[in-house]
């Protein structure tokens, strides 16, 4: 493996961006290829066959690019095509396994909530992963299914009537379980950080899966011998499956500013 | 062409069988094949050349089942794919042209609202139609991101302070330079007519584009004499890029009834 090669990391739109703002943070040296699937978004109202098709497509393109590790920093992908893996020529993580140990890690009480897409919650990959690590654990999930459009419509502002009726609603039955940590299982919910924090209290800690993938990608790049050693001048470049015209607003609005590099549109179909 | 074949009608998802609907009811004897792009919805955020290329395997698929006669019930694809029309070799209707002409003949002040998807908005195509009949026209689009989710998630009760909300944000304008006939442009909103006209008020003429575009295919089948000549005993079979398990309670709350008819799932990027 070439320690000089990029980061792969992919998701079906922009969510998994906040999981490269985190690996700029955490990484500042290393070269990143992103794929964003913005031509079949979103994966998580889908079915588990088609996701797990579309996550073997955006895979085998990071593959193609030569990358030396794969993020799947889509919860939805993570959740429901883990098996993935084993056709990969790579190292991959995906966000529920760090991300349920960052839960199990923080929790006081030993209730944990999880909100991610349909798709995610279907396949119960966060309540698995949690038991595993921590059997003793209460965990309820919750799916949020207007949470990505609305993110996606810049529709996040905590004063928002509509923001924080749907957090509300949503929300409502883990607040009632008296859980003590909450999983954000989806990379586009951390935009949504503010109004959750306002109905769950200071007191619950929000876990960030796109923060935690990252964390857990540089401790096994580590571990691998992978890290390419620069601690600066890192290039991030983007590949779409969609139009490439309004990204560069879209990436500032996920990432929280400006970055240079590449941005190409791709037919995913072909891989 | 073959009397006795099948209508074929596409969409991006489950919004197109409110038409499907309107020609069960208007045509009865009919057989009509429906393709529903579940694995690739929606359109409406996406770029005009993903949607054209997505229309143009649609249409393939239903040509490829013997269809007599296409009908793009979706419309995002009406609005951007328009020009699909020269490479088919039935004939074929969108929604736009239709619906178009209905609010023009239904407004008295000459001030017509339309709201639409955000890739329909974009391409002015309901702004063209309505000129093109009536220059006088003042006509105001809007795009409604929210709705298609909206819709999907079930979230369409007049009462739900989100619903009304959302209804409120996005036609205040249209309403403000008073409208008295408002085009539903994307086959998702008739099941959100109660909200719509408890906003603008029952003076406003809705137009229901899913029923625009299939009293017009009726009428171009008599035309040009493709009608099958049977009154009742028409079968609907269905297809779909995903998954097909929850068909069935979809369809029923999209038709507002049980339909027979076989569902099965086919592969889409093969076409």
């Amino acid at each position: 493996m070439d320690k000089n090669a990029a980061i792969g990391v992919f998701d079906s739109g922009f969510g998994g961006l906040t999981a490269v703002r985190e690996l700029i943070r955490l990484l500042p040296g290393e070269d990143i290829i992103y794929f964003g699937d913005t031509g079949r978004v979103p994966y998580g109202s889908k079915s588990r066959e088609t996701i797990k098709k579309y996550a073997l497509q955006d895979s085998r393109f990071l593959l193609s690019m030569g990358v030396k590790y794969i993020i799947v920093a889509c919860g939805t992908a993570s959740a429901v095509a883990a098996d993935t893996k084993e056709k990969l020529t790579v190292p991959m993580t995906g966000v529920v396994n760090p991300t349920a140990a960052a839960a199990v890690k923080a929790t006081k009480n030993g209730k944990i909530g999880v909100i991610a897409t349909a798709a995610t919650v279907a396949s119960h990959a966060y309540l698995r992963s949690i038991k595993a690590l921590s059997p003793s654990c209460e965990v309820a999930e919750q799916a949020c299914p207007l949470f990505v459009p609305m993110v996606e419509e810049g529709c996040v502002d905590r004063d928002d009537i509509v923001v924080r009726t749907m957090v509300e609603r949503y929300l409502g039955g883990l607040k009632g379980m008296g859980a003590d940590t909450l999983i954000l299982g989806c990379t586009h919910y951390p935009l949504l950080t503010d109004a959750i924090r306002d109905y769950m209290g200071g007191g619950v800690a929000l876990i960030n899966s796109g923060e935690q993938a990252a964390l857990f990608a540089k401790s096994e790049l580590e571990r691998l011998g992978l890290l390419s050693g620069r601690a600066s001048g890192g290039s991030t470049d983007f590949y779409l499956s969609d139009d490439t015209e309004k990204f560069g607003a879209l990436a500032e609005y996920y990432i929280g500013r400006h970055l240079d590099g590449r941005v190409e549109r791709i037919d995913i179909e072909k891989y």
